[in-house]
């Protein structure tokens, strides 16, 4: 807790902190706005926008009113908790152009109640989430020539919370600042979805029982990227994060991981770790579960999978051994990786204590649950299909 | 790795880039010094002085000329890796006025070694650690009416670096900032060293085989602040970490934890648990280690512990279980914790499994082993006595 002077702890104690409240949003607009890039030269988290949305919070005002301002360093102090202590967490959503040429978001609820966990977590100063995906609607509204009208194209939206607290006592930060950044993303694979590669490591841990992998936290991504550099060298593109003697998958690179197996029956398995607490509880992972099981209920058709061919999806261990033994088996149809940046990532080879376990490779990059999911997101995403209102106008 | 544009890239490769030069230092002098706040005043890191060092690195031009320039907010783009992902590192160093008036670092190149190795596994830049030191014995040259004149007061160092890539791809950081503050702190016991109480916590689990708490990261600190507050709340003053179904013992807090167990022999066990991974390396604890052994191989005698009594270190894992065991068997001496900011904390009770386990308390709050430590490091740090050149003139 913050060590308060008396006079400052009375003032907290009289006055109730404000919430955080949309309707006292202000704009100021940048004077001139930049140049937009051609679509083809986007490279993933590289370009910055005209604007910023961002809020700050202190234990004495609470919140302040949002802005949304000319996209601008932020000035933070040397002592500042973010910089010292890391309590900082984030969330990735897209915003993408529908047929009527309305922007759209995908879940997005899902996204702010994910980020609220994550700053409980971090005994962050707590949010009213609907406020705060009023405010980024509104924001998108205003960055919504940085979408590019491109099919596979869209606009990262980057929520980041970061603790503000400016002194070096170890401990929560009473003081925030919320801000919300987007960047406009071409398609992950260009000139065709291709199998990447992991390099399984259990040498470097990424999550474990306890820990706080099962939150969207900043902290979880910088110790991956020393491994992720010797897995590169190696000639992997992501890591397979393993855990404990029995070697479980817990994520792949940044993505939640999918294999599926094929059955006597002619079904399909569909497993996937569980959320125990050392996975990611990712968005594409839940729609992936939830459209196969839809397709397997009759709620859903899934594209070129027979009606006849259900979907049996499992949320269990899955552990390297048991991949190595399905995969002598032939019993393995596709594995991949998915994640909001990728949606659906092919695995073509997993390195494993010095052997590559070769995976089925099909045309078109994907296996056809990979393709179906693929087809069927992008199409909710940009509004051509509706399903259980996944898709939201930013209005 | 960064993607970077072709003729950027190509810099890169023709350009050597600048290592960390001392000589370059830049020295901008605030106009008007702060009034320096009475000793009394002080709540640990909540002052800050007048200036800051620091200096940047980008893979085009390597490090930048250090500055000393007026204490000042940092200004940190949205996008930036520190913000973001978290490869933030730091080191907690004191600096110390001798009898002579003079400045004086203990054991500074300990830090200089721990904040390299923090800086290679979040994959940041390298730089050079002796540039540094002389760089930081110069800034305390100009901050050292921040020392306040007073028995058991310091000047707290606070060097960190953050990384400072401005881009969301998730990914190493190729840029990142050095900066170096300080802040004038009391001891951490005012009116008397009083024992802590611990509540011994295993649903959170503060590091594991594999990850990241050998070293001093400042993600390993955030996920402690939600425990840490309903350890409060219950009444204790700090978490010791327990890990695995053994439960054994990695922290107390942000410190290094010893039992002193009574032998039948008449000598004492000096227990900590071993360096595997999970636990900072911290210099007290080797101070600690390094003094006990020098008293038991004659080199150094400790206050008021006799020379036949001979003190055994044992870097070993110590369980809850093992601690219980030797408390309802009397041979607690005592146990107390270890850092740069307290020293030596000794520890009253320990809360586990809904029990509170006493342990022995002592005249003056320390034990016999705890006192003695105390006494010689605080002799040695402060210049009143020698020890294998561990005190370092600021010149």
């Amino acid at each position: 807790m913050a060590i308060l002077k008396p006079s400052l702890a009375q003032a907290v104690a009289e006055a109730r902190p404000a919430e955080l409240d949309a309707s006292k949003l202000v704009i100021t607009l940048a004077e001139s706005l930049k140049p937009l890039p051609a679509p083809e030269t986007l490279v993933f988290g590289q370009t910055q926008t005209d604007h910023m949305l961002i809020m700050n919070y202190d234990p004495v005002n609470g919140w302040s009113a949002p802005e949304i301002k000319p996209y601008a360093p932020l000035s933070i102090d040397p002592m500042s908790s973010c910089l010292q202590y890391c309590p900082n967490v984030f969330e990735g959503m897209k915003a993408y152009f529908g047929p009527d040429g309305k922007a759209r978001l995908f879940r997005p609820r899902k996204n702010m109640e994910r980020l609220a966990r994550s700053a409980d977590r971090m005994a962050l100063p707590p949010f009213d989430t609907d406020a705060l995906l009023t405010l980024i609607e509104r924001f998108i509204q205003i960055e919504k020539r940085w979408i590019p009208a491109k099919p596979g194209y869209s606009l990262y939206i980057r929520p980041t919370i970061i603790g503000t607290r400016a002194a070096l006592g170890v401990t929560a930060s009473d003081s925030a600042c919320i801000y919300v950044i987007v960047t406009p993303t071409g398609p992950y694979f260009r000139g065709g979805t291709k199998p990447i590669s992991l390099l399984a490591v259990s040498e470097s841990v990424r999550s474990w029982p306890g820990g706080t992998g099962g939150h969207k936290l900043g902290l979880n991504y910088a110790p991956g990227f020393a491994p992720q550099r010797i897995a590169a060298k190696q000639g992997y593109d992501q890591i397979l994060w393993l855990l404990g003697d029995d070697q479980r998958v817990t994520e792949a690179g940044a993505m939640n991981f999918f294999l599926i197996a094929q059955r006597d029956d002619g079904d399909l398995d569909i497993i996937t770790p569980p959320l125990d607490g050392t996975i990611l509880p990712g968005l594409t992972r839940d729609s992936t579960l939830t459209l196969t099981t839809a397709h397997t209920s009759g709620k859903l058709l899934l594209p070129d999978i027979p009606a006849s061919q259900k979907l049996h999806t499992h949320e269990r261990i899955l552990t390297m051994s048991e991949i190595t033994a399905l995969s002598e088996q032939s019993k393995i149809l596709e594995c991949f990786g998915v994640g909001t940046a990728v949606v659906v990532a092919p695995v073509g080879r997993i390195g494993h204590e010095g052997k590559d376990l070769i995976l089925p490779v099909h045309e078109a990059g994907l296996g056809p649950v990979g393709k179906a999911i693929l087809t069927v997101i992008t199409d909710i995403q940009t509004g051509r299909r509706q399903f259980e209102n996944w898709s939201v106008l930013c209005e």
